[in-house]
């Protein structure tokens, strides 16, 4: 970094900071009438109908600039916004950007995280249709804010589940947990040991981490597949604490079959070496940004050859019970551990 | 405070606080077809467009704690983001809300916030209908994106003015600026001085810095008068600020009357007691959440009876050229100072 050259953003000011940070932007969709420079955007959703959420991401409690690339940073804030978004089986079509920066981040900086934001919205083919940029006295704030649209009869709530249903998780579990862990370790040996090298070996694990993707493939799957989940979301807290919500909402109960629950060798591996028990980092790790659903038992041939996708259990009529049945045949209520910021 | 109870954050997690915020909080627009609790939120705009913006407000930024009580930062902050609806000529339906929290918040506190959240909601008739709170290593940042709605052909950008249109801003300007210094001087004398009682007066000025209003009114005016504005934006960062976007927008230049920028007595008076320049702080103060926009000449007489909108200035064809006709009958060219933050 100690070549490049640095821009202190008071030389270009808010708005010749906004410029160049979008100037290479261009919209995609139709559905975005108005973009960056007014008010407010504009939209045009016709006949379809409009999905929303909001993500905010702090500084020291979702993210450590010591191991988090800016660009990195960039891309996955605008990554797990969308998962949201997947999640009610809708097409994200544009996003919102706010940042709080402090004085110690550059333009050069902020021009890293924009192309990561940039990379991702090709990736996902979203516009980037405005925000606010302002200083915070410490630390950086990313707050997104992503729109979809989709056929009022496709959109999935997560309270649709019904006892025998079957519920379904994409991906595998528990990496993105296991790549912290990986990156924590290096970042405690580099503060006492400077000079050493990081050893971060597996890079399955903290890609999954820093550079997650959100299950669009599985949407438009589910499309192909002419699949109506009849209940679901995305794996951002764990799924034990996952459960809980779908199951509440739907007022449900589940019982979850660990010997189906997905885990990547990789990751099993890590988990023991690191001394974690592997099932309790698939069901609480979170930040997999995999969708987890369920559907109706009719549909189940429809899965047959999609290995994306794992069956790991079953809807039951017991309102809010959480269940796993262990590889030995036990029976244990499953503890959601989630969020644990506060 | 001190005899109230309080509860850390904590106690509750992360779901519980949201579900204790939000408990009162009612649907009031049939475009809300779904509101909290899921992945995203779902709206139903049928033929209308959809009009969003978003704006981040940062602790020791835009706000400082010390006089500014929680309810009114809450007010104000979703205030501050339906101006920008409004100032599209749209109607705002729905705020999501995101909160940094540091540790130092409690329940009672974040209550605090959302009951002038919920206020303000009420008194502009918009649905509160998701978000994220999580927490900050330091400091309080408040996210909202606000959503409205318009027909198409109602939607005024800021890029319509020609020359010839007249300048019109609505109520008075400076007062929020001077609140500010007024605020900012009573807290200086009580860090000095712990003891000493605030002599604030003027309630007029602080209460346009601590609770501004968004110009609802002035958009339904619009309806009545049949009256469309060829270009507007809202006054966040001062007119002279305002002004030059407008114009760099619409390729045009001004010529703003300094004898016909509307200035309340009492902002008069107390710019000139703490030695400020009454028009300086009516053109760079910011602020005052009112409506600048132009209008076509022949609709002048529309508002001939309207005394909360003053026509200050005509568009000329000089693009980029933002002149000041004093009261002696000098011209200036006008220097924004906006947005200090940097």
């Amino acid at each position: 970094m100690s070549n490049e050259k640095t821009t202190p953003i008071s030389e270009l000011g808010e708005f010749g900071l906004i410029e160049h940070l979008t100037k290479n932007f261009s919209t995609k969709n139709s559905s975005t009438k108005k973009s960056i420079g007014d008010d407010a955007a504009v939209l045009d959703y016709g006949t379809k109908k409009t999905v929303i959420t909001t993500d905010l991401l702090a500084e020291g409690i979702h993210f450590d600039l010591m191991y988090m690339p800016l660009k990195h940073l960039g891309y996955k804030s605008i990554v797990v916004n969308l998962s949201d978004v997947y999640a009610m089986n809708a097409k994200p079509k544009q996003v919102l950007v706010s940042l709080a920066l402090s004085s110690r981040f550059t333009v050069e900086a902020v021009s890293e995280i924009y192309a990561g934001i940039e990379h991702a919205c090709n990736v996902y083919g979203v516009d980037l249709i405005g925000g606010d940029t302002t200083s915070s006295q410490s630390g950086l704030v990313i707050s997104v804010t992503a729109i979809g649209e989709a056929d009022e009869e496709n959109i999935v709530y997560r309270n649709g589940a019904k006892p025998g249903d079957l519920i379904c998780v994409t991906g595998d579990l528990g990496a993105a947990f296991l790549g912290l862990q990986i990156l924590e370790r290096e970042k405690r040996i580099w503060l006492e040991h400077p000079g050493v090298q990081p050893e971060l070996g597996n890079e399955y694990l903290i890609q999954r981490q820093l550079k997650p993707e959100a299950r669009k493939d599985i949407i438009e799957l589910f499309e192909e597949l002419n699949l109506k989940p009849t209940a679901m979301l995305d794996v951002s807290d764990g799924i034990a604490s996952d459960l809980k919500h779908l199951c509440k909402q739907s007022n449900v109960g589940c019982e979850i079959n660990e010997a189906t629950v997905p885990i990547a060798e990789t990751t099993y591996n890590t988990a023991l070496e690191l001394n974690f028990d592997p099932i309790v980092c698939a069901l609480n790790g979170g930040e997999d940004y995999e969708l987890l659903f369920t559907i109706s038992p009719e549909d189940e041939t429809k899965l047959t050859n999609e290995t994306e996708i794992s069956v790991i259990g079953i809807i039951t009529q017991n309102a809010n019970e959480t269940i796993l049945k262990t590889k030995s045949g036990n029976y244990h209520n499953i503890t959601a551990q989630g969020w644990k910021h506060f």
